[in-house]
């Protein structure tokens, strides 16, 4: 099978080595085309990136040189992996010119137009970039996935939605890696804790939002409960952790709400994506689990960790879910969505 | 002015040499007396122990004998770091033969007539130890301080009371002081989080109820709110971080909150007590603080630091408070219940 | 294939873990017994073992119940991740009752008769086991594999004997799984460096010289030069990194040491065994590696990383050396060296 | 007593903290003038310094205003934190005018007619500055301490000179804030070692010939050993470890050389210089000590801690020692230097 050509933007980044990292022997896709900055552009890709992933750089992708950002000489499709504010200004020229943007970036994922979207959860919102007027006109269109800190929580609360949520609160312990690089200063995190990262509680409150909620009339209509995030971050390389309490609207038992991690309608069940995990979301029966440390790698990274499921004396239920922020979280999210765009003919 | 000579039942510990590093130079107390685990006895302190202070060991301290745990040649004033179980046994022997047990163990901490006390909060609950048999009989009693991750919520809380605290969530994330030596093993804690503590959330749930309650007729009628603790611990040698979040009776708005931990009407105001720190909550204005690395020393270690008060979507307001878990939250603790005590009249 | 099985000793503990990890899927090898202390046997394995790895434990073993460590019940082949002062008193036991002890502890690896192996290395010392009673009367016999800080400087140094080896200065910086479990207390090395590991440098310069030694008519006979170790433990959780410092009797240059790595005479090169890495020893040329969280799963964790290699003012030359201490330098540093059994015929 | 006004070059950056934190209640010293890059100038200090230490910012400090760095403005005294590039250029352009330039900066250290001091060491080097063509035009000058590594390592060299040194290795494990803020990504050290720090080797082994040379004729002919360095960086926030070999010309016992730290013929003994430790060099006897986290703050940070004693099979001796870097390795020092420059009359 010839591999489908892409394109990675802001390929020397952490999130952009990590795309190439997953992407190397992808069964489908194929990294044909790497852009950076300014600064990178022209140069051979190993010299341009300060490669800061712990398996070896693939030899292929190490030769290739680094393109400027410039839509002409891109694939069709595209992943981004850009600062938000480059964002805004890139993605949408990328998709005017008809390029298939799949992007990590925060930049358009609350845009009424752009689907927000972690197949398991809400794979038909993709439907929302027919909405879109570069779709329209030149077939261009532009995809999002969350941020790294609501994709954990969004995979545990969507098993639970048929028990109607209500109320969520949620505190995160959030791994250095979610900053990218060099991000975080290891002056601020080494031994501690920085209860703040800026724009992330906003981010997760509206996202959740509008990734459990229903796609109706070719609009989305967000969930309909109440969100209150705290995020910190902590001294952990990999792995967001946090601490989720619910209100339901029917009442449940904590059995009942076990089961519906393992018995969850995932909506891709059955398409065989490559990059989707057996299981999305896993329940550990051990007492303090998850871990990052023990339990990020589930499912190649692509798997949610649940455990500690108890009554909450405030609201309902308790429990703490984990994911990897930067497989789950970013890069392997934006892949699994271009899986999902590929079987659902959009990259014809 | 002669010094008030003081045991340590639990010298070689975390805790215990904690007590020992605070006393150096007390103005009122005088480690007199050291007792240890059996095979501690009869040796001197500096072998006994493994001095894990950042501090050097005391020089004084350092050639005293260990004792046996046996209340005969102790002082009437004993700071006790035991672990439950062996507090269960051991403190009521001291309380019984006259002996005033100031004690950082949670083995009495829930009894009725037992005070557990914050001096600043809940300083007149001291009051209840004349309700204990031993005091009664000989003059010994017991009086505890709370739980480490609980010390910091309710010294937050304490001053915000007055809006009528109705529900309260709190998820910690905390350092591995907190569990002794050698207490948390490396392999479990580096670069991770364990969402797990045991018996912590129940310590914090039921301590904060009993420390904002009320002494009425010589019994505490405990604080009625609802609420629910999520315990972490982080990879963070001292300090203890919340996240929490409040539901009041009365309206607030945030600079009525964040005046209210100023005006917070410390019950010891005006005590001098040595120990006691100037402000005993300290609200930082800055978007990232508190942080354990950089505020954990703020009044000696005793001070409450608070900091991030907003809104929140789901109670009424969230915040941050980090406190000293070895200090605030346990040996300093026990002193400035001693101190309280002191001044008081109960050791006479 | 019929795979054959095998036993491991010690296997609730970290390297047991890390025998079962490897093990899992292995071409040759099937587990098929596991034994461990009086207190975890007839257990399930997934009950004795507070599991650790970072990737879910072999459903397989999970169900396995734990044996006693009787040498009657147990495969030819045993896998021993035994403490010293155990391992002392098992390991002969079995090997008296024909089994193959193919073990990670140190008690009997300077033992004259015991072959100390790393098969790239000195892989025909393995013949030295032709000396042993046990192999004499009933077949069975002790190979040894290097403690974990020796084996990443041998593996350094053996390419470079040619140019005649006279002085050795090597400092270490481990990582804490190198200490078992609970082994090291986050107190003690959370932000910290312990300058002092009990016996390390005695066993590094030891147990070098015989891995570089000669085996002549039947015995080791142990390479001639001088050799200083200063082991420290760093906050890393595996993977030590060593600074090694070499005086060479013949004159070499940068460009014949590194190319040495290279062309390294590997004594198992050809034999295709599993878990042999297809580069025993490779030389980094970037100016800051190798680094343990980026290089230690080189090679699957066989493969040691060198790199720095520049003049040293004191002796000849200086570099940087680091492998992966529980693969490498334990359970796999085992596996591999029952591979070569196995080829060499010593399993039949 | 009226104080003496400083200035403080390059005061927001993390050494600049340091000595606006050392110098609050200095009983000599009082910082009058504070100069950052442009476009901190005008900020008050408090708002243009993003302060990171763990102690409260000085109030009086917090409210001045930052100064651009313009000499006429400036006092006499001035403290220089600045990075190598910009002290080039800036420090001779205040020692030009009349200016002493106390500086931490590696810039002129090596620089033939300027004093690189220790003052315990080798203060009689300060009379080099008499060389200074600064000083005989306008009485200015420039005093230098050493690179925060090579401190320590030469305080526990000074007291075994009189063994005639004759080689000297060394390995370093250095804390992150030795890189300054921000300094170190996170993302490069958490659970890491990185092998190499730009530069240090260089200076570490040019460095500690110079402090350790006399001086003749007005000038310093540096001392005649051999010296190879390793430096790694390793997840300690504060304090650099060492591991140190020494070949001497006298023969020693262990016995002799760790009494010769406490012999010290400390060249500023007796002059009361109020940062001055009352022991540079201290010998702890315990098997595994000096420990960062333990042992860092001994003397107020400016003891140089040793331990472990012991024969060398390459060297002779081996031992480690650890010392403050950012106290006795940049602030401190220099606060030291100043003293001492005070009570020889070059601040008058």
């Amino acid at each position: 099978m010839n591999k489908i050509p892409v394109g990675i933007l802001g390929a020397t980044g952490a999130v952009g080595q990590r795309f190439i990292q997953l992407l190397e022997n992808h069964p489908w896709f194929e990294v044909a085309w790497i852009a950076a900055s300014q600064k990178s552009a022209k140069l051979p890709y190993a010299e341009a990136a300060k490669w800061k992933m712990n398996t070896a750089i693939p030899a292929r992708v190490a030769k290739m040189t680094v393109s400027a950002a410039d839509p002409r000489s891109a694939p069709k499709l595209i992943f981004a992996a850009l600062d938000a504010a480059i964002a805004q200004e890139l993605e949408p020229r990328f998709a005017a010119t008809g390029h298939a943007v799949i992007t990590n970036s925060s930049a358009f994922r609350m845009q009424a137009e752009v689907p927000l979207v972690i197949p398991e959860v809400n794979g038909d919102h993709i439907a929302l970039l027919e909405q879109q007027e570069w779709r329209k006109k030149r077939g261009g269109y532009i995809v999002t996935n969350p941020n790294c800190s609501a994709i954990g929580l969004v995979m545990a609360l969507a098993p639970l939605a048929r028990f109607k949520i209500e109320k969520v609160m949620v505190t995160t312990m959030q791994a250095i890696s979610g900053a990218g690089y060099p991000g975080v200063p290891s002056w601020d995190i080494l031994g501690n804790v920085v209860p703040y990262i800026a724009k992330e509680e906003e981010k997760m409150e509206a996202e959740a939002k509008k990734l459990l909620g229903s796609l109706k009339r070719s609009k989305i209509a967000p969930a309909d409960f109440a969100i209150s995030a705290q995020c910190n971050r902590v001294p952990v390389e990999d792995g967001h952790t946090e601490s989720v309490s619910v209100k339901f609207g029917k009442k449940a038992t904590a059995d009942q709400l076990i089961r519906a991690f393992a018995d969850f309608p995932n909506k891709i069940a059955g398409l065989n994506l490559p990059t989707a995990p057996r299981q999305p979301v896993f329940y550990d029966t051990a007492a303090d689990r998850p871990q990052p440390r023990l339990d990020i790698n589930r499912g190649g990274g692509m798997t949610a960790s649940v455990g500690r499921m108890r009554p909450c004396n405030v609201l309902d239920w308790k429990f703490t879910v984990l994911s990897h922020n930067t497989i789950r979280g970013a890069a392997g999210a934006a892949i699994l969505n271009a899986e999902l765009l590929k079987v659902k003919g959009y990259l014809d």
